[in-house]
């Protein structure tokens, strides 16, 4: 009965993985990852980003706020595609850039299995995770990156940085979501050889 | 045995606390919360942080690299602290202004008192955070808040955003600060609500 439910769990999972890649909705720097821990018969993976750049219109300060993304890019941007996007009218009280890292949800089919992939995640020297569900049936560890950027660029449709700062900001936030990257490559080679 | 790895720990952290809180050194605004968890049979807290806002100098961009503080604030800054302290000389490639959000370690007797941090955390609204480590007599759960800011703000010593921004920047930080305390003050109410 408890195995039911994580193989009920991991079924459902893996149908919508094949489902994003078929439609062509899947993250491609997710692919590798997850079809791999999906074909091993104690994990799935479930909703997972590989780290983007955007900007993200923020409606009131402070509150419980509806949030919406002007712009989203899991990629490297060009200077000119976030110049454009913030010359755009915008009518929200505020548009921040922010580089999100990567954020990795594995299903284990127990305890023992959620400490591996824990072990896994050391190994590539990430640094935030963690088991956020721990029931019978079903653990659920959550993985995040560290390369991290956030900060207001305008302000009630007024720009707040110069065209110098959002080149420098530019070159920074693709720097770092390389580096970011990277360390999702190293975790997946690490779950390839320690997780079969 | 098992107990006696939990109760070691427990001894030990809650013994490095009282000696933080005598010598002054104690966070204040995680001194209740780290007061009544460890006075509780099964929970300790480890090391946490409230909050803060830092001036973060960095060596060398991505790679592995030395960080440290230029300045560090476990409160709201005023504007002329930031101000002279961007107007300091710095000779390290980076400067980045921070606002990085509470950090809370918290060690459970077992996986079932682990689960009821896990609920405090959901009940108190915080996102991020689960079991780090889950040995027999070692359970230890991470939570973090979201409010977070982070951008370059001088390069190789030169400043690279203008005093409108930052008084912007230094205003925007104190309110996700306050945001940021008012979300640990509600976890502290409902652990004490919760955990026995």
């Amino acid at each position: 009965m408890k195995q039911d439910r994580f193989n009920m769990l991991k079924k459902h999972n893996r149908e919508e993985l094949e489902k994003a890649i078929k439609e062509g909705r899947a993250d491609m720097r997710m692919k590798g990852l997850c079809t791999y821990l999906n074909s091993l018969e104690n994990f799935f993976t479930s909703s997972s980003c590989s780290g983007r750049i955007v900007l993200l219109s923020v409606k009131s300060i402070g509150e419980k706020q509806p949030k919406a993304f002007h712009r989203k890019w899991h990629r490297k941007v060009k200077l000119k595609e976030v110049v454009d996007a913030l010359e755009e009218k915008t009518r929200e009280k505020e548009l921040w850039f922010k580089l999100d890292p990567f954020i990795i949800h594995i299903g284990a089919r127990d305890l023992e299995n959620a400490r591996k992939v824990l072990k896994c995640m050391r190994a590539a020297g990430i640094k935030r995770g963690g088991i956020i569900v721990a029931q019978k049936g079903k653990f659920l560890i959550e993985l995040q990156g560290t390369h991290a950027m956030a900060l207001p660029v305008k302000s009630h449709g007024e720009e707040l940085i110069g065209r110098e700062y959002v080149t420098f900001l530019v070159k920074q936030a693709n720097k770092k979501l390389g580096e970011n990257y990277k360390r999702l490559e190293l975790f997946e080679r690490v779950c390839r050889r320690e997780l079969q």
